[in-house]
């Protein structure tokens, strides 16, 4: 019933019966605990064409709870706030390199930010209705375990279960996810407002790590174990540099943030973008070449897949204007079948903030799929909250519980 | 209703029934105009476990019409009779190089296999039900068009067109797809009569050029357009060899049989497997070598599509002792997340065979998908054959039909 309002705001509760097949009885009971919780607001008359009496429009509440999502990147922690009509309560990044520490330094990293963005939760007096965690690597998304991530070093981490050791308190649901996966589905919520919207593209978002999320007709495409769109050990050059994998010449090593700042002899993404606006031939060659190599990689997996757009994201959105003739001419050389299947190289929406918004409406779409479950949790908080500072519930006659 | 009687041969009447939701005396009306057609054959008892009296089993008929499949070999041309239960009438493969001819010199040779494969169809009293022709390039499965068959040469050949034109008395429907497309799905069904059979993996098949389809959960995976699975133009070696796509370094270039034979010294496959079976070194390294470079790219779609299994097809097959350690390796290597994620590198069933028997089993399909369709032809066939030659069916009088 959540989706039929979400994909339809401003429908009223015969509206959502009709879409979801249930009486207006059981609507109108279900919608009234959404709108006590929350969830869904009333607000003015239904927006439809048509004729008859118009009802009163729902929609998903903008004053509803909010998903915390947290992106553990190479050399970055990111945590945002997000609610449930998309709009953003709060963003942070922390820039620290988080390469060869030991995975408890950075779950306790990770336990520092999600405490910060909490505490501003409750500063706005917003409900968190569950954490996503985004990770650069190979998740069990089933059980919340990393199985392995090269650029950090981690193998075989249980991340769950570390962070609610970390965070007893933990609000709602907790999500585990990759972060190139949650980016890409971050990003086809985001396009949907865009103009000539693809609903089937492959996003590729440079960092240090090169990850690809692939989007089919609308859903994600992750593999029989949700491992698949591993795009960053692309086999490029047999011998090559050595990559955190093990292996040699791995896309990443070439093509990667890391390798492009080297190239173009720039110390971090600002300076290159200033120094390609100022015309420097080195900046532009490295940036030319990698848009090469990435071209050649993405014409595999064009060939593979047969997908008619690639969306650039992170590093590789600011490089769009610079990247995508190199990238394309790529394309048009090693696609089958080109020129007469276009190929089309787009900027991302969300940029380098794709995968923690991922993370944080992953976590969201939780209480979407099961409101029921984060009802009755919101209750119990209530009533932990209520009985700890003299209950409202019961009257008020203020006992403490026994502990 | 034919599928039900495909999936589980011995099945009766009313085993359908509840297999379909159709009524009992629907599906006797049926099954009798599957009878009559010989699509279907009652053959004693129903085979099931459980009381009750038994029906009469049900079954596709072995003496039933037959899909004449064809492939467009780069280097050969290949033909095939199939029967509904999988038997094969017959086999020919004609050793005849088609590069570099325009399309109309193969076209005819196509016309003069399937005039020679009708010929022994009629030989044997066998219908034919349709013809499916695979093409190693990219196809237009609506239409019947070769969009691009890079080691043919062909650029936009309406090949359904084309194959009317010449074969007007073509029988049935007529299907055309990709090679390694119908490789795989032939395969697929191949592999579910041996143990541990997957239902997720990449059926590769070896010939001059490299072809590859993607099954997923026992579906062919072939992306928006149909074009998926083109492996053959994967990029290993940014300055290798020009290929016939247009591009360098192209896989096929460095793996495909010319580059094995080439290699190794060897003039055609019989000799090259007579050498490994020798213990040649130069042949074996050849092979190693190959292994190498197709375990690296295949490592990339691993990563990219998280599939469990790899199926040697076509040369590979053959090959398959002498390239499955190679290859494992490099999987091993460069797979993220090995070795805690086995990829099981196995030898396809129908080895070089698998395309152009997978080209009658799509030509036969349409027989199951649309057997009224089937029906009427097999009447309208009937009726001109008899009036003809003088009409059994309105009593023999003798007269000559009006041409």
């Amino acid at each position: 019933m959540l989706d039929a309002i979400a994909s339809a705001p401003g429908v009223s509760r015969a509206g959502v019966a009709a879409r979801t097949g249930l009486t207006k009885a059981t609507v109108s009971t279900v919608v009234d605990r959404l709108v006590t919780a929350s969830l869904v607001r009333e607000h003015g008359q239904e927006r439809r064409s048509g004729p008859g009496r118009r009802g009163t429009s729902l929609s998903l509440s903008p004053d509803g709870p909010c998903g915390l999502g947290v992106e553990i990147g190479v050399d970055y922690l990111a945590t945002c706030l997000v609610g449930l009509t998309g709009e953003v309560r709060g963003e942070w990044t922390r820039h620290r390199d988080n390469r060869d520490l030991p995975p408890e330094q950075v779950l306790s990293r990770v336990a520092d930010a999600l405490a910060e963005a909490l505490a501003d939760a409750r500063r706005q007096d917003v409900t968190v209705a569950g954490v996503g965690v985004a990770v650069p690597g190979l998740v069990d998304t089933a059980s919340g375990r990393v199985t392995v991530a090269p650029n950090l070093g981690w193998q075989d981490v249980d991340l769950a279960a570390e962070m609610h050791t970390r965070t007893p308190e933990l609000p709602g649901q907790l999500v585990v996810g990759n972060e190139a996966n949650l980016a890409a589905v971050a990003e086809l919520h985001a396009l949907r407002h865009e103009p000539a919207s693809p609903s089937s593209f492959v996003h590729v978002s440079g960092e240090i790590g090169i990850g690809a999320g692939i989007v089919l007709d609308g859903t994600l495409f992750d593999g029989l174990h949700g491992f698949g769109g591993e795009l960053g050990h692309f086999p490029v050059q047999p011998r090559g540099p050595r990559c955190s994998c093990g292996a040699r010449g791995c896309l990443e090593r070439l093509a990667g943030k890391d390798a492009v700042l080297d190239r173009a002899g720039v110390d971090d993404v600002d300076a290159l973008v200033a120094a390609l606006d100022a015309g420097d031939s080195t900046a532009r060659a490295a940036v030319r070449a990698v848009g090469r190599v990435l071209g050649s990689t993405l014409s595999a997996v064009v060939n593979l897949l047969d997908v008619p757009t690639i969306v650039l994201g992170g590093v590789y959105a600011r490089l769009h204007p610079w990247l995508s003739e190199p990238l394309s001419a790529e394309l048009g050389d090693r696609v089958v079948g080109a020129p007469r299947r276009r190929v089309e190289v787009r900027r991302s929406v969300l940029g380098g903030e794709a995968a923690v918004r991922g993370a944080a409406a992953a976590a969201l779409r939780t209480v979407l799929t099961d409101p029921d479950a984060y009802v009755l949790r919101a209750r119990q908080a209530e009533s932990r909250t209520t009985s700890s500072v003299g209950s409202r519930m019961d009257g008020g006659n203020g006992s403490s519980p026994a502990s």
